[in-house]
């Protein structure tokens, strides 16, 4: 008997896909995955090779389409699992490397590599969330996860609620859409058209952009942010706070939210939030804290006080993905009052939600989050928290933090830089000023930053970000990596001192 | 000489960092990672053990919370090896099994499980992405998919423009904040309550609730969503929207956006694309087609017929995390315009994006989606994409839209089966109907259906979903796992037969 070409096409196809699926394949290819990664991990830990790899956008970019269009149309194992390494050998050696200890760039963690293994097992069996049934283990991790971090809030279980999305912004988002839909009754269903005032969200000066992208995002503009003046540690200065809600008030507009940072992101500010509570309380405001960075400090004895009063928000951002040194989106939202936690969406989708389970819809989170399918984000965090315990986690904390005084001492002592503030955590600006510049603008002394930054970040010996404070640019580290050393702080201020002197001369 | 008991606590901590950040442990790990992820595939794929693994919310909660409490002190590697395994094993024995051929539910495939080791790059070393320094490769990546993908729509490179966010309602808020933010001149700086009209979007009728959710996110309001009937396979009428256009142009009223399926969730029906375009030109109003799971349609020359037109929509969503079987989440979001892309956000975040390097801003994606930091979501197409080329694709796409042909078959062959429609992808919404219920309402019907489902679902023996349609419950599946064979969908016939004995027995 003949098979038909269709017959055949569909055997070829069947073919394709039983070898993709083959477990063998996953567990030789995984061996080669392994081996790579961990050579890689501690070639990176020793500074062998650059931090940043730098490549311009439209070299990497072709680089990956040629690469994306060059499968063979082999379906041999052998061969398949040599290109993967292959594959998987230039993604390593193109992408930033966090865990070299000269990365000390953006508010993202060298993460711990096993909290890399456990995020993967959701990868690799796609359990995703937004009803229990589809992440009956997700979900129920994320939950244990939301209850541990709320211990240290001193919150009492039943009270509160809280879900894990993908990114503080997000997360901001959907806080403010809450407060929002709390303070103006209807506007979730009818919109906000039919207003014929213009609500405001008060914020912390040197507040995270998501914050005025959510105003834009929700209907309330932009311009309806205020801003609040700082304090001399650009805090938020508690006084002009309650002056701007008083006048609000007697003008008789609707206040959304106050949103206080926990801790800035310029230079890593904790705002004085029980004065802020306080206000808040009396004004009968919605207190929002975007503690994304500054939350951890909460696990940390030494530290928590940077946070006092963080538990008297109505609501607050949490990432693990900053401070918990966790892979990236892990970030934590909760409402003090559970009942919050529902008024952010009303919708119908009779495929997702079961009325002949009706209790089981409190686990379904997708009608808590913006993402309907959401992965199973907490993997990370649970696993690394149930193989080495919470000591680690304040470790962490306490070294990086520690390590952003070391700097900044050394940044005091050195007679060519000048560090812009004490720092609360492990965030530091700071200029390096050598004699060549004394006297020079504002202007220039930033712009010198700027390329300062640029070259040394180019060349890949150190990966460091830049900022602007009161309108001159400045250097900034975050110093997120536990394994970075004092010696590589010296190491830093000598490359810059190298660097700016190539620039100058 | 004595150290301080300062110094031996940060010795400790320096000791616990130095082993859980030590290559050699992430290799030992990662082995037993490895042969028991690769083991737990063969057993799932050969429906050794349950499809979804039952367990009550509060029983999975609190042993999640016991697992996380009960970390040892100990450093000791192997210890912690142990230790590790033991977690990863009960991570996977409390899952959902996607890859169990007797997975017929939601639109979350069973997805390639190299796609899960490429995925996992990204979580091991940390890749992010919201400007292009720190994710240099990862943004190459998503852009040469992004460049991939829309070589299907036949646009021209230059034109458009595309990025990936984390999931389709995040991608279609996006998507309708950019048609208001068009529509609507000043509402992202002024905000809506300025306006004293009322503008609408305009839907299909089975649209999925994010559409409905965002309307009601920025600020338009839920009730300012109008739903367009459907013709008899539940496709857009499109003789109706010409009237609701008509009929609002009358009124003065804005529209935002016309948002068309391709296909709707309930049960895979596609809108008639081109004729909708056609509508939407003649009224000059945006046009946003949720693609996200039919979006893959066009990599087969057997069925991208049915989204014909997809390329004239002003903005469409696709998720790769769906059809084309990668771990979730990586939903593209496209506009035809590329222009468009940079209209849903206007921002400052100095410390983000570098004047002086203005032509890199381009490639900060950050600039353009919601979230702030994203993770390096397309590594897992991108990977297996490369590994093993185009036509695997394909294959995935013909093959499980083809078993949806035999499973209607079948059900239409059976007289105790009803289909409820003839599918035209991969989705299936039916109902058994046993003698017992000849005769009795659909509201005793429907509850049989619901009851069934959880009955076969908490047994393990299928998984596969419901949904409402015309008021009435219905069983639904997706055949999105593509080990699932015609045999199985036999084997799921009898099992809902004699589930169905028990329960009217």
């Amino acid at each position: 008997m003949i098979d038909s070409p269709a017959d055949l096409a569909s055997q070829a196809a069947r073919e394709r896909i039983r070898v993709a699926y083959n477990p063998e394949l996953l567990r030789t290819a995984g061996q080669r995955f392994i081996e790579t990664l961990s050579a890689h991990l501690a070639s990176v830990q020793a500074s062998e090779g650059r931090v940043l790899n730098w490549t311009s956008p439209t070299e990497n970019i072709a680089r990956a389409g040629v690469l994306r269009d060059s499968a063979s149309d082999s379906t041999d194992p052998t061969e398949l699992v040599t290109r993967f390494e292959r594959l998987i050998r230039e993604m390593l050696a193109r992408g930033q490397n966090l865990h070299d200890p000269r990365y000390v760039g953006h508010q993202v963690p060298a993460s711990l590599p096993l909290a890399g293994l456990f995020d993967a097992v959701g990868s690799m069996t796609n359990q995703v969330m937004a009803v229990y049934e589809m992440g009956p283990w997700s979900t129920s991790v994320e939950l244990a996860m939301v209850d541990k971090l709320a211990s240290y809030l001193g919150w009492k279980h039943g009270d509160y609620a809280g879900f894990v999305t993908h990114g503080a912004s997000l997360a901001n988002l959907n806080a403010l859409l809450t407060a929002r839909n709390v303070a103006l009754k209807n506007c979730w269903s009818a919109g906000l058209s039919h207003s014929n005032q213009q609500p405001v969200i008060v914020v912390q000066g040197d507040i995270h952009y998501s914050i005025t992208r959510a105003a834009g995002i929700l209907g309330l503009g932009t311009e309806q942010v205020i801003k609040v003046t700082l304090d001399h540690r650009r805090r938020m200065n508690t006084e002009e706070l309650a002056r701007v809600l008083t006048s609000l008030r007697d003008e008789g507009r609707t206040v959304i939210a106050v949103v206080a940072c926990a801790c800035s992101t310029s230079i890593g500010a904790f705002d004085p939030l029980n004065e802020i509570a306080d206000i808040c309380e009396r004004h009968q405001v919605w207190l929002h804290v975007d503690a994304a960075h500054g939350g951890s400090a909460l696990i940390s004895p030494q530290h928590r006080h940077l946070v006092a009063g963080l538990e008297r928000a109505d609501s607050l951002v949490w990432d693990a993905h900053k401070m918990l040194f966790v892979p990236a989106l892990c970030a934590f939202l909760y409402f003090k009052q559970k009942k919050h936690s529902y008024q952010a969406f009303e919708q119908n989708a009779p495929y997702l939600f079961d009325p002949s389970a009706p209790g089981l819809a409190d686990y379904d989170l997708g009608l808590r989050t913006v993402e309907c399918t959401k992965r199973a984000a907490a993997f990370g965090l649970w696993g690394a928290w149930s193989l080495f315990g919470a000591q680690l986690f304040t470790d962490l904390v306490d070294v990086t933090f520690d390590l952003a005084q070391v700097f900044f001492q050394k940044l005091s002592a050195a007679p060519d830089f000048e560090p812009l503030h004490e720092p609360q955590c492990n965030i530091v600006a700071f200029r390096h000023l050598p004699p060549e510049l004394h006297g020079e603008s504002p202007a220039i002394i930033g712009e010198f930053q700027r390329r300062l930054r640029r070259q040394v970040i180019e060349s890949g010996e150190f990966y460091l970000v830049a900022t602007s404070l009161n309108g001159t640019d400045a250097l900034r580290v975050t110093l997120i990596n536990p394994l970075t050393t004092p010696q590589h702080l010296d190491l830093l201020l000598e490359t810059l001192r190298c660097t700016g002197k190539k620039i100058l001369g």
